[in-house]
């Protein structure tokens, strides 16, 4: 019995893929620090485990595909704030922004088709066109250049006629980087030129630090019938395991399109829903609040990791991850390393290795995520480890270096 | 821009295409009897609530991709009282048992591979093997012969070297047909034959009627590892909108390979996962009283229906489900004439065409699916309702072709 090429050529996630070593570490009586995930310590706010309780159904039946009334309707006024417009039959609520990126790759791209998408992009961007058949087209950002886009000329180059749409996280997983109006403005004229889609994920949209201002691709006036705007409710009110995400367009043709896909899974878990259609009740105060917690944690983590010999980073712009580039030949060795074989004060580190948020082998070998969604003290110790970890695996590595060349 | 041939060519759900037009109907005040969704109106058990109750952490978290250990513990104590058995590495939670076949399915099919299933099949078993970009090649079951299996020649008659596994329900829906040790024993022989994988969706296993003996394919102990056992809490429990589901197979390279899939969506809903997770606490009574009423409202389905003129049926043996042939030439037009210009009383009736659970052009055309998943009063007003309004549809078209045989 054979599996298919599909699943083969996916990876495990670069997030997750550690989790069983860290286990045992701690089995081993080893506190980890968890950078490796974006799971917030926030607390979720308290309107969704009041929604949790107003469920007074006493059959949990399935709901509308779309989703239920009362949280498209939230959606749609918390997207106004943020001067987002959209009518009801213009977005379905999904299983997490996952889902609705799956669906919108689904719904535009065949086996062979291509997706650009800067690099480096959310790992599971990768896992997503695979799973749809397609494959992403990397356009390198550079730390150098806090991983802005590059010029018009170098994306336009990466088209070809298989191409069907541009994916861009933005505020961007992992980079943190806020992409300018100017740069989108790039991207929506090359949209139009190729006759592209632009997907969308805003899921991090609430978390822009230094007065940067926030450009949605929804607020491109002329494109607005090629953008597929993703957005969820994990990150903004810290509730991760909801699973409560949406996919929007002004294209109602595709949105009808994608309604098949939803109703092919029938619909999203409807306690869920219907918690998170309270959300909207939440006290406005309570981003801000958060927002003002991950601007404090990413000067602490970035003035930490700017100290840190060797290593090199770009301030985050947005969003609550800060990706680096480690004096190591390879992050991944060195994350395995950390969990194995190395403590301090009985502590250590996880993060994710950045090889893979890059399409192009040998790209990242030497970056790593780390998130600072956890508490000030946490990222502390996690900075104090690193720069212990950092000088230790060093000193081995050119121990073992001279070894070899005594032999 | 383009949309992709994948969603193109994917159909609305037969069951659920026709709600819009069921709304419409309400608006005007007439009751309509919903048999066309598998939607029970059993009371979801008190332990479900329970859990959801019981779950006191002030974050949502993300948990694991594979499921949280609760759950995934009682699944395979509740799958061990049906002698079936599992090591925890062998199954993932899924979001409902759409998920689960459609990560088996993805993880064994690349775009044009065939999947032989029979027909009539569940119909969004098309649309998940249009997702993963391959065929269902249908072997045809007929109602003269319960819609029970067709002989081991022209099952292999359809076997290209692009098949890659056998697709069932058991018991079957459309059909409510139970296969027998002896169906499945031939199905197992040709999946050795043909070295091909069987996914097994075996939700509504709990529900077989009249002392017919239950054979899962996790029984055939020398296919083991070729079986990818599909089961949800849905129709068992009546939750199906919690959207907890389980794919399981004692294949451990092909559930590794699934964890790729399951860590790309991260996880499933973590509350709803905690409430399932109590369900293993619910009275064994509780199963036993649901099947008992099912059984009822079978017997008078099927008296009923077998009673009105021109309706042929089979009677179901399991699941909740009845796949009339009806006395039209399209069930289709027939279920918008039903929403659209008839009422009885003020009352009308919704089923789900049975064209859409054919993949062969033409079958089904005149049949329909009726769930009897709600309450005695309901079954029998709907059966007055079809009996009326079949009489009274039949005189129309008799006229309106007199009216076209005197112009």
């Amino acid at each position: 019995m054979q599996f298919s090429n599909r699943i083969s050529n996916m990876d495990f996630s670069p997030i997750r893929k550690l989790s069983k070593f860290a286990k045992e570490t701690e089995k081993r009586g080893i506190k980890v620090y968890h950078l490796n995930i974006g799971q917030p310590d926030v607390k979720t706010p308290d309107t969704f485990f009041e929604g949790v309780t107003n469920y007074n159904e006493n059959i949990v039946k399935y709901c509308d595909s779309q989703g239920i009334d009362s949280l498209i309707e939230s959606f749609i006024q918390s997207l106004s704030d943020s001067n987002i417009y959209f009518d009801k039959d213009e977005l379905m609520i999904t299983h997490g922004g996952s889902e609705a990126i799956q669906f919108a790759l689904m719904a535009i791209c065949d086996p062979g088709d291509e997706v650009i998408s800067p690099e480096p992009f959310y790992s599971n961007y990768s896992s997503f066109a695979k799973i749809a058949g397609a494959e992403i087209v990397p356009v390198e950002t550079k730390i150098e250049n806090e991983f802005h886009l590059p010029g018009e000329d170098l994306i336009e180059s990466k088209i070809t006629n298989r191409t069907k749409c541009i994916l861009i996280s933005n505020p961007c997983n992992p980079t943190g980087t806020v992409y300018s109006y100017e740069e989108l403005e790039m991207l929506a004229r090359i949209a139009k030129k190729y006759d592209l889609f632009i997907i969308s994920d805003e899921v991090y949209r609430q978390f822009i630090f230094d007065n940067i201002s926030y450009t949605s691709c929804m607020h491109l006036s002329d494109i607005l019938d090629r953008v597929i705007l993703v957005d969820s409710i994990s990150k903004h009110y810290s509730a991760c395991g909801a699973r409560i995400g949406l996919v929007a367009s002004k294209n109602k043709e595709l949105m009808h399109n994608i309604l098949k896909l939803c109703q092919a899974r029938l619909c999203v878990s409807t306690i869920e829903q219907f918690a998170a259609s309270n959300l909207i009740n939440t006290m406005n105060s309570y981003i801000t609040d958060v927002k003002m917690q991950y601007k404090k944690r990413r000067d602490i983590m970035y003035t930490a990791m700017s100290n840190i010999p060797g290593v090199v980073c770009s301030k985050p712009e947005g969003a609550f991850y800060m990706l680096a580039k480690l004096p190591v030949d390879d992050s991944d060795k060195f994350a395995r390393w950390l969990l194995e074989d190395f403590s301090y004060n009985n502590h250590t580190l996880m993060f994710a290795p950045a090889s893979g948020f890059y399409a192009t082998r040998g790209l990242g070998k030497n970056e790593a995520r780390f998130s600072y969604c956890t508490s000030i003290e946490d990222i502390k110790n996690s900075m104090i480890i690193l720069e212990n970890a950092l000088e230790k695996y060093n000193k081995i590595s050119k121990v073992k270096i001279l070894d070899l060349a005594e032999q």
